[in-house]
This record gives C-alpha cells, sequence and structure tokens, in this order.
C-alpha cells in the first residue's frame, strides 16, 4: 500500500569497486572487491549540486525511502523525512542512501563470499571503521559523478558518519546533520555494545562466526542483543507512556515465567523479529565501529579535528530525554566546531522519546531540516532539477513514477 | 585480614519454619519447609527495642557485615556501614540481616531440595514476591523475640522491601530508610530485568531450570544477565571518570574482537566472577519478585497504600545520577507519605555514581544514617545495649569478640 506522499517504488542498486586493487582499511588489512548497495530518490540538477547522502544506524540499509514492492507492509526507515515535500524534499534535492560497509544489506559484510575461500567471511572479515564506511560512501559518490555533496545527514551511528565526512573530506560537503550522535563514543556505549556482543558470543549457535549455511543461527544471543538496544532506544519516561506497568492479556499476575508485561512483549517481539532481518556477525562489526569512533583522535582535541571544516555548514540536534548519546556530547561538539570557526546550528529538542527522538519527531525534524536546507540552497544557489516532463527511459520506468533511479537522473 | 573497625568474625545462622503447616505465597501457592540464613551483628538491649534490620538488594546475602573467616579478602557487602561507631553503630543497635526468600545464600530458594521430589525445585519453585520475602522476615523477627523493629533499611530491591513493611506491616517498625528505591517498578526496570532473564533462558545449558547435578551451568546466560546489570548500576559520568576510553594492555586498537577496552574487561570480569557466586534460578525468581512490586496496587493510589504508616518515620534517599531508580520515584514516594500523614525526611544527593552510590557515598550516608538513628534513639529512648563484660558461653565466643551471636544476644 504505497503512501503518495512518498517516492513510490524504488530499486536497490549495487556499485562493486576494488576488483583489481583492494581497498584499503584503517586497520592495515585489505578488502576487495566490495560492493556497496544504494537507493537514490529524486534527479540531479544540471550543476550535480543538490545531492544530499542520507547515512543510517546500526540496524538501518540503503532503503531509506520508498517502497520495493507495492504490497511492503513499511516504506524505508526513513520514509517519514524523505519525498516531496518532505524534509529531504526530493522535488528539490537527489537524495542517497548506502548500505555501511560491513552491513548485511547487500554490501560487503561477514556474510558476503569471501572470494579467496568461496565461503562467507565470517570472523575472515575485516574488522571496519566508520572511517572505512566513509571511504566506500566516498567510492559511490565519486561513481555517481558528484564532486561536493549539498549535505550528508544521519543520526546515532550516522551521525558518526556524518562527523567523520565533516572533519576528514570536508571539501567534498557542503553542510552536515548530526542527529542524536557523538564525536567520541562513550564508555556506557561501548559497555551497551559490549553486552550485546557478549550475548551473540554465548550463544553456542553463533560457533565462532561460522555458521553460515548452517540450520541454525545464533538467533537468542542476537535477540537478547536487540532487546538490550530497544532499552537504550527509549526513555523511562516514553516507556512509562508506552507500557506503563499493563500486562498483557492479563487480569493479574500469573506467578509464572511467561511473558506478562506489555513491555516484555514489546522487547521478545522486537528481539525475535530482529534475528530475521539482520546478521549476527554485522551486529558484531558494526558495534565495533561505533566503538572505536573517537574524532578526538590522535590530537586528544576535537576542535583539532574539525581544523579544515570551517566552510562546513553544521546543524546539530540532541534531544533532552537521549540518555544513550546524552546533549552534553553535541554540545561539546558544538564547543569544538566553534573553536575551530565553523558555522553551527544547534538544538537541544525537548523530546520524550529518548534516542528514538530523532526518528520519532517528525514534525519538529521536518521544519528544522526543511529552513536549514532551504537556507543553504539559497546561499549556494542551488538549482532545483529538471522538471520531469515525460517518462525516463528506463525499463523501470513505469513502475517507478516518483522515484528515478540515480542511472536515470545522471 | 580482619579490618578493626569491623564487627570481627560473624556466623551464618539459620531459622527454619513452615515444617508442619506451609508457609502461604501471594501467589495463592503454598512453601514448606522454609529455611531463612540470617546474621546479627551488636547485641539486644532488655527492653528489645534497639533492633534494626538491614535488608539486601539483588544479588546480596545475609552476610552484610564482618568476616566469615580471619583470611576473607573482603567483608560482608555493607561492613563500611556496619560496626562500632559506624553509621549502623553495633555499640548502641542489634543489627540483622537476613537472605530473601528465593535466594541462593541459604534461605530457601529454587536450589533448594524439594521435599517432595528430593531434588532441587528449579522452576517447581513458586514464584516470590517482596510481600513474600518481609513475611519470612517477619517469622525471623519473631523468633528473635523482637515486637518492634527500631529501623529497617535497604537500597534498591531492599528499599522495596523496606517501603513493605512500612505499608503493610508498620505496627512492627518504629522507622524506615528506603535507599535509591522506588515503591513501583517501571516499565524501564522490568524491561532490563526481562533482558536478563531472556539471557539466562536463552543459554541452552540453563535446560529449563534443571541444571543442578549437571556438569555445565548457564554460566554464559547468567553472566550476560549481570553484565547488563552492572550498567545499570553506573552512571555515565562515573564510566567516564572510571573507564574512559582506556584501553587495557594495549597501545591501539586491535581491530579483532577480543576484551580491548577497559570498560568491556570490568564488565566481563563482573559477569564471569557473578556466575562462582550466584545461582541463575534465584536470578530469575528475585528479579520477577521485583518487576511485580507495585505499592499502588490494588487501590492506584500510593498514599492509600500508607495510611496506616502515620506512626512510622522515614529517611528517603535518592541520587541524582541514579538513572535506573531516578530520584521522581523518590519524590513521589514522598508526596504520597506526605499526603498520608507520615514523618518524612527526603534527600536527593548530589553524586556522580549511579545507582551504586547508596553503597559508595558512604561519609554522606554515614552522617545522615547516624543523625537520623541517634533523634530517633532520642525521640523513643532507647536504651544502649549491656556493655559485654566477660565472653559469652558460647563455644565460638573466643572466634567473635566484636560480634555477639543472635542467640547469645538474646
Amino acid at each position: 500500500m504505497i503512501d503518495e506522499r512518498s517516492v513510490g517504488l524504488v530499486k536497490p542498486q549495487f556499485l562493486t569497486f576494488a576488483e583489481d586493487e583492494p581497498m584499503q582499511l584503517e586497520s592495515g588489512a585489505t578488502l576487495g572487491p566490495v560492493t556497496i548497495a544504494y537507493e537514490t530518490y529524486g534527479r540531479l540538477n544540471a550543476e550535480r549540486s543538490n545531492a544530499i547522502l542520507i547515512v543510517h544506524a546500526l540496524s538501518g540499509s540503503a532503503h531509506a525511502g520508498g517502497y520495493h514492492n507495492p504490497d511492503d507492509r513499511k516504506p524505508g526507515w526513513w520514509d517519514e523525512c524523505i519525498g516531496p515535500g518532505k524534509a529531504f524534499d526530493t522535488d528539490r534535492y537527489f537524495v542517497i542512501c548506502s548500505n555501511v560497509l560491513g552491513g548485511c544489506y547487500g554490501s560487503t559484510g561477514p556474510s558476503s563470499i569471501n572470494p579467496t575461500t568461496g565461503k562467507p567471511y565470517g570472523l575472515g572479515f575485516p574488522v571496519v571503521t566508520i572511517g572505512d564506511m566513509v571511504h566506500a560512501q566516498i567510492k559511490l559518490i565519486d561513481h555517481l559523478g558528484i564532486d561536493q555533496l549539498l549535505c550528508i545527514a544521519g543520526g546515532s551511528m550516522g551521525g558518526m558518519q556524518v562527523l567523520e565526512w565533516a572533519a576528514h573530506h570536508p571539501q567534498r560537503v557542503k553542510a552536515t546533520i548530526p542527529l542524536a550522535t557523538t564525536a567520541q563514543h562513550s564508555p556506557m556505549l561501548i559497555a551497551f555494545s559490549e553486552v550485546g556482543r557478549q550475548a551473540i558470543y554465548a550463544d553456542p549457535n553463533w560457533n565462532n562466526g561460522d555458521y553460515y549455511g548452517q540450520s541454525v543461527k545464533p538467533d537468542a544471543g542476537l535477540a537478547v542483543a536487540r532487546m538490550v538496544g530497544h532499552i537504550t532506544y527509549l526513555s523511562e519516561e516514553s516507556m512509562q507512556q508506552k507500557f506503563g506497568r499493563k500486562l498483557r492479556n492479563l487480569e493479574r499476575y500469573g506467578y509464572e515465567f511467561e511473558t506478562e508485561f506489555e513491555v516484555e512483549s514489546y522487547l521478545k517481539y522486537n528481539g525475535n523479529s530482529f534475528t530475521r532481518r539482520f546478521d549476527a556477525n554485522s551486529y558484531l562489526y558494526i558495534t565495533k565501529a561505533m566503538d572505536y569512533f573517537d574524532l578526538t583522535q590522535p590530537t586528544g582535541s576535537l576542535a583539532a579535528a574539525f581544523a579544515n571544516s570551517t566552510a562546513v555548514k553544521f546543524l546539530i540536534v540532541s534531544f533532552t530525554s537521549d540518555w544513550l548519546y546524552p546533549s552534553y556530547h553535541s554540545k561539546r561538539l558544538v564547543s569544538a566546531l566553534t573553536a575551530a570557526g565553523a558555522d553551527v546550528t544547534y538544538l537541544d529538542i525537548k523530546s520524550s522519546w529518548g534516542h528514538d527522538a530523532f526518528l520519532l519527531e517528525v514534525d519538529t525534524m521536518t521544519k528544522l531540516i526543511d529552513s536549514f536546507l532551504s537556507r543553504l540552497a539559497r546561499e549556494e544557489n542551488i538549482a532545483a532539477p529538471p522538471v520531469e516532463t515525460s517518462a525516463v527511459n528506463d525499463d523501470d520506468a513505469a513502475e517507478t513514477p516518483l522515484a528515478a533511479q540515480a542511472g536515470a537522473a545522471m
């Protein structure tokens, strides 16, 4: 059931590179070939100056907007903010989203085939960093013929990628929107990552990462990891509002170890359904990449990290009830950027939704992002893309009336 | 190495009841016989009016003060606050601590032998509540010949027991000290409990609770549960201070899935060592008891719960960085008690230690508790216990110069 305000039907696309010469990773290891799954929405303008890269969080994918099939129950993960007239207005901007390196939604990761062995990498996959993920995104942007992105936006781990672009590739981007994030993964974040990993290691079906093609996967461990994660994405207040102490299908306590409270049911449902859509090894690799993220290194100064980023504009947003990435992380970032001389707009938005607020506070985010991007487009004289007057010469065009494919748009 | 300011060598004691007629539980189930492990420190006065009951949190035991053996590396869990001249001054008060029903430190719990089968209960053990734990404590207090306790004190789940006493047995206690606790387990607390339980269920060695006498126990699952717990007992700030992003025995990232950060090492150590001292089934039962705790029921009004508690004095303490039992839980309790007309002293102590603060802020807690108890003893004309002038007629007296046994004291 396709929402008319969405970008409509979209198709995943794939870029493969590092086939001849492997990709150099921050660890010193190499990887190749590398495939990056991506989607695009809207059209590039003639100057190729209206491109916005959306970067996803831990469990996200390249499927940020629209629908893959007419009968999909849900659109892409950030569909509420991507589409005609939405925060990332596809009538004005060319929006790109790719799956991170190490992921399990089409980009090369531990579940991909290791060309050396002909079998899935498993733990043979090299540890990747947020920097490596961004390097892969640069390959994609190069491939799309874009010299400089108008903007990069993302929350949580997406925000880390945004900051990595701003700090290390400032010439490739005009503006950035890091949401509910940090420039340095805190020990509490590392602790929650590690608990999730330990839950996976503890599952005998994990089998040291070698479970592909087996009849059983480490579902139980991955579900526990996801349940822990889900708690951290909410706030005490939002859990009170959402669940309270309500029992599920019960009048009174059962005095047994079945699921009784609504909140238990929510966690169990989300934990179990996650195992049907995510790879346990990818969970290990992606959380590790987050734990390693620390823009204060190697100098110890966050301001130094952004010394060359003074031309980049920042819209930084934190949320008052986000205890996983507390507002002070964003405030430190604002101080460092201000010290470095960057153009920073910062908002600490009052919300009860905890870390999830960056996805849930749609009205507020739409107004904020729209006004930030409109100012940017005005200041930078960004032309609108050509109005599509006829069907694109593409086999799939009939199926994709609203969402032009990157190939068609370029 | 016995600290001279401790109560010295102490011995666990055991009370067994419900041998003929089983104990009636809140669930409607019955249980018998029931054994409660306990320890006592100091001496009862002639009027039996100087007794203080200490109640423990999730993983605690009856061993709150002193040492079991001269070469014990650590004293009891609240030794810093129990002893001559300490917060709970054993020169003035007779201090009692018992292991909760359902526990695994000597009191009847799922690892105890089910007299019907001759085997450990496992999941055959009935689900118990905070109310049931308190009923067992009442049996103990009766056994010790104490009509009315001077005070009951405890933090976290201990605080729930304190509040249960105050609400449902107000005639048995003059004053209570609930620390870092709540009158109603929140959905976030239930969520963390459930994640811990799911980690245990996910361990195949749990075997539906039937693992006693097996060569393997659900250690991996219990360790994950404990790791989650440990994160919640700290604060983001205390983790920054304690661990930061320090690496353990490494100069730089290892780019592998070994323990690298100090905080990972801390969690892993504590998770693993917990499995050597705690029973996974007890973890299930005790967290379930906490989840069921809700003094607003059955009327929906917390003030109504304390309608008969107006003669009880309260010292309520919360800690600013405790996000597991946030201060507003204590503030709600204060409002309800004030509405009910009780005598309440409340402090929200500024601390960076998170939930653990109730055990770590020793100087502050000592001053607070000492002044609260001194006022109480003065107002209630509580006589000091007799000075011990000669060795008690007890085989162990030579070994226990400072800590009189309950039998000797009565």
